[in-house]
């Protein structure tokens, strides 16, 4: 099969791989029928070392369900899956809490540990396939609307992960909730902040095309300013800071930014993987009662939540896939992501 | 009046200064009938640079009024209040909110801004005198018992705060607590841990005579080590972490060791005022949705809840108290407590 590997800082190549095959009775295999590029990808594109043996990528996927092992009960052979970015097994302490990123027997793609590799290809082994997959009634993939397939595929991760967000902040009606970052997850921030009753959402971004879907999604103001610039102007918009700032972005300069809004009291939870080991956590934090919250999305504890919204068409977070590529152009799809020529790009293997 | 002042790194001094006077309508006079040094005065006695002014300190007494402002109107002459840790208005966004350390009209005492000296005195003005007291009905404290005065004067700071942690951090029934720290707020944090239900609780102190007192007041596991084996013996006994963590020191070492202890998707919740300003937030904090919260305690808001189970005798928070000295004597208290001879000493003016 055709499949995407990493080989350094800008160098995503898509070779032939060994087609997956089931090794534990856990175990699924899924055909890929649509993958995506996360912003999270980018980390690496940015400052990967050099490695000529190559990593597979990618970790966002919809499919249909090909074999499965002998132990495998909760779907069956031609099942249409929602596959989240963490594998997990479904019953032990965390898992049952709804915190599956820290499944005791799971873990992520592309992890040798466990024997992942990446979405962005044909076809995945996916272990743990009980406590991984959600399968979609009532769909086939073959003639759905090619919206729906996007909104689907988002609960796979940016979906699940603005909601993570928005939960773990604590947002609850006639909350001023800020968004830093203007990317699919910053978007979609927005659009659970909305679901979940925010009077007032400020979304920090720069790309008006971007901003104007997350007005469209429920942002009532736009913020285009940074730094302390960005700060005075969201203070002066709050009257003193946002209740819940949701940080989707993972670099220093956006969690500087979050400190600086944040309303006495408050709160700031970040999903985007934090790019620094340290960060201000003294007076400026500590003396309002800050508290600081996140962390990777147990995506899988919220797709049955989400999933009635997207299937009645009340809500339709795919919009933020402005781009598809076929598998062999995800180089290209990477290349636009990167420029900022594509908010997320889809891959149609 | 007698009223004590520091003048740099070890150098504190009782000297004679201006009587307080009525300066705002909304000011009271308060004489103080039992004041005490907080763990926190020893961060200026530890690092504060020589200034020949000084600076008056203490920030936590009980008292009597013996004047009010005109427009003063919940207390009057000859009440006996309990004096919090920070003046607040009672009135705004912050106080209504139960966060009057964030006050839009308060702060705090020994504040140029608002006029404020120290409660190591015999007498201190009390600005926002409706905001900020707190009348204790039926005590005569000439003739109550010494161990309830203690418990009283608890409230306008350490008992407060180590509620505020295990508040912060959303201790409740079933919950693996550790505590992090044998001073005053860290005991007191255990018994608040206590009162909401945790079913276990880990102190991380090393003076048994605290310890001993930490096991009284619901420690359930005493843990002396410190640093990585510190951290290795919390996750044995708690079998992966504590699911809150309750940090009452605000040294580094101590936040380093409540991220290592936290439980994945547990809170640590810090009191003692941090002595940095950075700290680890990345993915050993992110990764297992870890959550940070706490800051300065508004004192304020726990005393009308807390109050009853001290009148009633149910809880004897006092007992952190170990040594009583009079109004000259209190650089002796601050040497005995900083050579921790002495837990938390008591003055009586």
């Amino acid at each position: 099969m055709r499949a995407t590997y990493i080989y350094g800082a800008g160098d995503v190549r898509v070779i032939d791989a060994a087609d997956p095959a089931i090794v534990q009775p856990t175990d699924a295999l899924v055909q890929v029928t649509r993958a995506c590029i996360c912003g999270s990808d980018l980390h690496p594109y940015h400052s990967k070392a050099a490695d000529p043996a190559g990593s597979s990528i990618g970790h966002e996927l919809i499919g249909f369900v090909t074999e499965i092992g002998a132990d495998v009960h909760s779907v069956v052979k031609g099942d249409f899956v929602i596959v989240p970015f963490a594998i997990s097994c479904g019953v032990c302490e965390y898992c049952r809490a709804g915190l599956q990123t820290s499944c005791l027997n799971g873990g992520f793609w592309n992890d040798a540990r466990i024997g992942t590799a990446g979405a962005q290809a044909e076809a995945v082994r996916v272990p743990l396939a009980d406590g991984t997959l959600v399968k979609v009634p009532g769909v086939d993939p073959a003639i759905a609307d090619e919206g729906l397939l996007a909104s689907l595929l988002t609960l796979s991760d940016v979906y699940g992960t603005g909601w993570h967000a928005a939960r773990r902040a604590g947002v609850t009606a006639g909350d001023t909730v800020a968004v830093i970052g203007d990317g699919a997850v910053g978007l979609l921030a927005v659009l659970s902040a909305k679901q979940l009753g925010a009077e007032r959402i400020v979304l920090m971004g720069r790309h008006q095309a971007r901003t104007d879907l997350g007005r469209e999604f429920g942002a009532t103001d736009v913020v285009p300013e940074r730094g302390t610039e960005g700060i005075g102007r969201v203070l002066d918009l709050t009257d003193g800071g946002a209740t819940k700032v949701l940080e989707a972005v993972g670099h220093m300069p956006a969690y500087e930014q979050a400190v600086g809004i944040v309303r006495p009291g408050g709160a700031i939870a970040r999903v985007g993987v934090p790019q620094y080991d340290e960060g201000p956590i003294g007076w400026s934090f500590f003396g309002k009662n800050t508290t600081l919250t996140g962390g990777p999305a147990p995506a899988r504890a919220y797709i049955e939540l989400l999933l009635p919204a997207i299937l009645d068409g009340t809500v339709n977070p795919g919009r933020v896939f402005d781009r598809t590529v076929g598998i062999d152009d995800v180089p290209v799809g990477y290349a636009a992501m990167d420029a900022r020529e594509a908010l997320k790009v889809m891959v149609k293997p």
